[in-house]
């Protein structure tokens, strides 16, 4: 992509309302531009990587065994009167009266709709175990949106819901859920501590978050030292029963098992969280299958969300420099930038053209700066938005045939032909 | 995906409420399941085709040149206060108010907000022209919501919004859209014709409406008969202001320049309409440029809609038969359906594991049935959910090594060896 013809706003100027470095760095390189309060347009650099976080977490979601569908945003009221919980979100939930006068709703989860169509369905036990999920846009009417997309009112999450037949089976499926999360999160380059949670409007009586490490963590989060060496596959749901780690909300020092010399305490952000709720939705909702003995048996349900909007403000929590962005390859909204530092100079013109084509036939994502522009609003930029990497093209360089190739988080920095330039980016 | 493990739920009889084929066939294949009047849920089978349709939209529209964004579902009502059509759409905007008691609405189209955005970011003649789309979810709140995903009340809309410095290059970008628009429902194996649209509450003084022609179409479409033998790029601005092509609420017998012996007539349904609006958002809003002499000058906008999720309806209305639907292979939800006529029997289930492992090894999208049931069952099951081929593994040919490939809209079948049935498919 040609920046000549792409969408990229940049400011240099923090801006005054953001209060944490993800808000300030996806408003200054221009990711997203805010609607009204915390309801965000995602302009084509942010929805690039939204769309790499989504991937991902689809992947993994449907390698653990998931089917995915996709439920409305706008959900009857009547559903929610059946489960008992219309009233529990307050508030938070956006209430709409239709031209009908019908209540509705837009959703901040779906347990009803979702239990609602299992019901339908599914008859037989021989159906189980099921998990079906969605990557949809949710709305949760803050009373003080804030943080950018960290937390805003309308985000995308994705919800996850399993129906087992009995308890062993679905404490199974909630490990699978576990082992996804752990491997989602990995992929992007993060670890995220599971933590007892405490399971609120969902309802329930075994729930986790999941725990981003940062300093600008909207909770505080404790655990037991023995976390920092835990392997992932060791993230099992009797290791996380025997292990202690709780937010603030669930931590009761009187109560902590821990010693306070190996307790260890941090900021955290909540990107994930995962519930077992047995049969608190599937009895009122009616969804019965036939077990073995010809008996109609309520099934065991468990819901895990990811917040995937969310997530592009926590990578850039955890990854970034006083230059700006630092994204990980697996979610950066290209792998490299180009920098033409003369578009006058007719060779530099040249050779940077060609290792953009070049790039380009072999599938690199690739934004090349052809801007008339001084150097140093270039690296500036370059920089700010964070590509892993960077090939700088001038003329210095060019009159031997060589360009520069930046890693844009060791800053290394290589001299190289433009041949094994593109080498070095492929293989990379 | 084995359909064990799959969310398939055919039902054997026609739903009541359904009153066109497209509805029956969608329910009756488990691809949707409603969730309240207008407002569906997306099952797996429904789901993988609209991602196709997605799919093949976005990439036409790359493909022309425009750049994706997403905007919010939900926006605020002031900018539609500015541009004054806020009391325009009447009843069938969703009008929410948030716990703050702002006035919200769930968007059901987007010009004022990406105007905003445009206002707000671009600021010279150097970054025109633009052309902004995105793929989401609209609300329009339909009296009397029918015909299923034809007439629901939230829907996935793509639309586009082009800004340019001038009328001339405003023509540029319909035409480009007009381009893109026909390679869009090629691509899909449609024939949509344009026709002469009243541009309703968007506004402007040229639109176009892109009709399919089917029996069940909302509208009656009536053309010159030199339609029928126009070329795809033979479809030019020029051509569409000569020829003439109206829909009924256009059409005016008595105005008609074509003799009625060259004038056709047929039902059409509209997928896509395309507007040219001037100024009438970018001066309420301030989308203002400063052109090559210093001024300020509004931009010329025009605003390009796809029906994404009614595409799937009207696939079907234009794809079936008695037994089903009858996939075209670019939006088919699999490619191929393995019937397994006997699980029970070792060498047959053995030839049918064997081809599905083969095929998904070769990257082919594959429906395996491997269900205990009736082969009759199968066979109704497959032809209902209309996947282009199938291959047929049962007891009496696998003694001989053999399988039967059938082409489900030709019905032709070809006894083949398990190699060359695999072969078929991947060159089909």
């Amino acid at each position: 992509m040609r920046i000549s013809q792409y969408f990229l706003s940049t400011l240099k100027e923090t801006p005054q309302e953001a209060q944490i470095v993800s808000h300030r760095l996806m408003l200054r390189t221009g990711m997203i531009a805010q609607t009204t309060a915390g309801i965000y347009t995602w302009l084509p650099l942010g929805l690039a990587v939204l769309k790499k976080i989504e991937q991902i977490v689809r992947e993994e979601q449907n390698r653990a065994g998931s089917l995915e569908v996709l439920m409305p945003t706008i959900q009857p009221a009547d559903l929610w009167i059946k489960s008992g919980r219309y009233n529990d979100y307050g508030k938070e939930m956006l209430r709409i009266t239709d031209r009908h006068e019908r209540e509705m709703l837009y959703g901040p989860t779906a347990e009803e709709v979702i239990t609602d169509i299992f019901a339908r369905y599914i008859k037989s036990y021989k159906d189980l175990p099921k998990r079906l999920y969605n990557i949809q846009w949710k709305f949760r009417d803050e009373i003080r949106p804030r943080f950018g997309v960290m937390r805003g009112r309308e985000f995308l999450m994705k919800d996850n819901y399993s129906f087992n037949l009995d308890y062993e089976s679905a404490r199974a499926s909630y490990q699978a859920m576990l082992d996804a999360y752990v491997r989602t999160f990995a992929r992007m380059g993060l670890t995220a501590i599971p933590v007892r949670a405490d399971s609120g409007a969902i309802g329930g009586t075994l729930s986790h978050e999941f725990q981003i490490l940062a300093e600008t963590g909207e909770s505080q989060v404790y655990y037991d030292e023995a976390y920092e060496t835990l392997a992932p596959g060791e993230i099992t749901l009797e290791k996380l029963q025997s292990l202690y780690a709780a937010a603030d909300e669930m931590h009761k020092p009187e109560d902590c098992p821990v010693p306070l010399e190996k307790l260890k305490t941090a900021r955290g952000i909540e990107v994930g969280h995962v519930f077992y709720f047995g049969t608190k939705y599937s009895i009122p909702l009616g969804a019965y299958v036939m077990g073995p003995d010809g008996k109609q048996i309520p099934v065991e349900m468990g819901s895990y969300g990811i917040g995937v909007s969310r997530l592009v403000g926590a990578l850039i929590e955890a990854n970034h420099d006083e230059k700006g962005i630092i994204w990980p390859e697996s979610v950066a909204p290209f792998k490299v930038g180009i920098l033409n530092l003369n578009i006058k100079d007719e060779a530099t013109n040249k050779a940077a053209e060609d290792l953009y084509h070049k790039l380009l036939n072999q599938d690199v994502e690739v934004l090349y700066d052809d801007r008339d522009q001084a150097p140093g609003a270039k690296f500036a930029d370059m920089d700010l938005i964070g590509l892993p990497w960077q090939i700088i093209v001038g003329p210095r360089g060019v009159a031997q045939g060589r360009c520069e190739v930046k890693n844009r988080k060791t800053d290394e920095r290589f001299d190289l032909s433009y041949d094994d330039a593109i080498q070095k980016i492929r293989k990379a």
